[in-house]
């Protein structure tokens, strides 16, 4: 096989396992690979050397969209507030759908993807990079003082979660809407900073009365 | 009985039902508590008339330090700002303490509560009556504006869900932090408002270049 034989082959393969997983409603592995497709296993194997790299090729497609839209939504001219907006919603919305689509498969990678988590973790770090991004953009613009880039990350993260977490779409997809998401980003943009402005206590957390 | 000696009791088998819980990793019924204490099904059932009487009890002792917290908080003098922290700062500290003291059993109750979420429904709907009445206070003092008490409730419940929902905690505790807590607080004070103020585009949500 050619190089591009063996990518488009691997492609192939991968949206058959996908398939198997929609159809079955549990993981699969290369030896089921192998049995529902006639493909030898010495081929799978040529393919898919280990089994996690069969894993892998089913997280890269899960992925795929999601780096499209940050790759396009960072380079894009937009103002920083609506790529931010862009960034999150996007990938939201499109997750969503897939929920809606079949919520009993959108769980089942959830919990593939918790069991596998160390296949995912790379695509974690590549959003928190993008987002790192954008972050930087929005602070030569003035925006959230006072914080450094990893700060404002793990805080932004923390308040958006409900837009990026698999978890959270199976919890409450019923509250969640894009013009929630839009007000949330405002109020970042408005109000994120380092500064403690009024909310912790000076003389410790049990100061009531 | 009379029925403080009724309460007593009550009391002192849902300890007990908690004990076996947290002894053998998982839920305990009517029939487990007569063998368990050998006291009589008949007795029992003076205690428990339903199954889920037994459960409910569990449940209300489970949040009773959060009800007490919210109480304390919302009759507080503190300043608005200050309240909103603690509110969400008490219950967050004191429920990362249980969940590292024996994770398992945390999450053994995370799954419990998932799974009977009736009996938890009220404490949820309880925790947002507290909420707004917050919220109306501050509003009062000018903050959230051109929001209605319910939009800012719901912004703000996912703002801080990470330190409200016991699944957060079980995904991502190492990051969970009250100082963090503290700036997503004055981001919301500083931030949230019902105007559109940017983040969402006027030409729909696909509008990249």
């Amino acid at each position: 096989m050619t190089a591009a034989e063996k990518d488009a082959r691997k492609l192939e393969l991968t949206e058959r396992a996908m398939e198997l997983i929609a159809q079955r409603g549990a993981a699969i592995g290369k030896a089921d690979l192998v049995a529902a497709t006639h493909i030898s296993r010495a081929r799978i194997d040529e393919i898919f050397p280990e089994e996690t790299d069969l894993f892998d090729a089913i997280v890269e497609s899960w992925f795929s969209h999601d780096i499209a839209v940050m790759e396009e939504v960072v380079a894009s001219a937009l103002p920083i507030q609506r790529k931010f907006h862009e960034f999150f919603a996007r990938r939201f919305l499109r997750e969503r759908e897939r929920y809606r689509e079949d919520p009993a498969l959108f769980a089942l990678y959830c919990e593939l993807g918790a069991a596998n988590f160390e296949s995912v973790r790379g695509y974690i770090d590549l959003a928190d990079h993008y987002l790192s991004e954008l972050i930087a953009q929005a602070q030569e613009e003035g925006f959230f003082p006072d914080l450094t880039i990893n700060r404002a990350l793990t805080l932004i993260n923390q308040m958006v979660v409900c837009y990026t977490s698999p978890q959270m779409m199976l919890m409450i997809d019923e509250r969640l809407a894009e013009d929630k998401l839009a007000r949330i980003i405002d109020t970042i943009f408005a109000g994120l900073s380092g500064k403690d402005r009024g909310a912790a206590s000076i003389t410790g957390l049990r100061a009531v009365e």
